[in-house]
């Protein structure tokens, strides 16, 4: 796998979610219950492999992901019959220029004390498998797999960027 | 909590739900990994607080469930606002009378030879939380708690059904 192919994969992905502005983050508590919530991503996966998402440092979901970082992220397009899952490890992200760098005025409608308030984060997510259909009428999905060289920095065999067909 | 109130909040799931054709089941592998994948729902939710979906029984994802039968169900109608999280546990029915009951000729689609084929089961989705979200302008969530009365039998407390405040 080159890192091209890696680059071609993210522009893919990033074709693929760039109009759902809103996606479900599902965690693990402790209990082994999973729970989803919605999230406005940026509708950008950066070329790192990550999503970033806005988040308050003291919520519910920043203490499930501190003890059990795996979570999914799912993005969903009805009318297009268009969907995407996304594996990753989140990681509660506090750095004020990313912060800077990401924040938009209209997030002030969940963040109302601004980007300066410091319960303000931000949520990485840092990819390591998509897949997708894009149509829901097929049993073909199509897996990404981005670990073995964005997450563990290894290059990844070739075999592991492949469709694959899911039996439901 | 009175059995109406649970009738009232599986009604307004039902609700919720009807219209929304597709979610995203998510399930754990034993490597803490989560996958999410599109399912067709039929679009009710019983009495039991059980939702229903078709599955081959030889599918990687009943093979996770049979490990870690923690799984979510989200529901998302980005033209509505609208979002749901259902957090329960699945197990997988092989039922014939169930399939008998539940199977519609369109799903020839996804399993070509018919519901007499040996490998088309059901998993049962048993409802223990459910979260929604009616505008995703809001903060807040709100909270349906079923897993007292419907998954131990048990009577849940007043205070379990409630509606709460969620940071984001």
């Amino acid at each position: 796998m080159t890192p091209q192919s890696h680059e071609d994969d993210l522009q893919k992905l990033r074709g693929l979610v760039k109009d759902i502005d809103f996606c479900m983050l599902t965690t693990v508590v402790e209990n082994g219950h999973l729970h989803s919530r919605p999230m406005s991503s940026n509708g950008d996966i950066d070329s790192n492999g990550s999503l970033w998402f806005f988040t308050n440092a003291s919520s519910h979901k920043v203490n499930q992901i501190e003890k059990l970082p795996k979570v999914n992220v799912s993005f969903a397009d009805p009318d297009n019959q268009r969907y995407v899952s996304i594996s990753g490890s989140a990681q509660l992200v506090r750095d004020r220029n990313k912060i800077d760098e990401l924040w938009r005025p209209e997030f002030k409608m969940w963040f109302p004390k601004g980007k300066d308030d410091p319960d303000v984060a931000l949520l990485r997510v840092s990819l390591e498998q998509a897949e997708y259909w894009d149509s829901p009428a097929s049993t073909i999905g199509y897996v990404l797999n981005f670990v073995s060289s964005l997450v563990s920095g290894k290059e990844a065999d070739t075999g592991d960027n492949r469709k694959i067909s899911f039996s439901r």
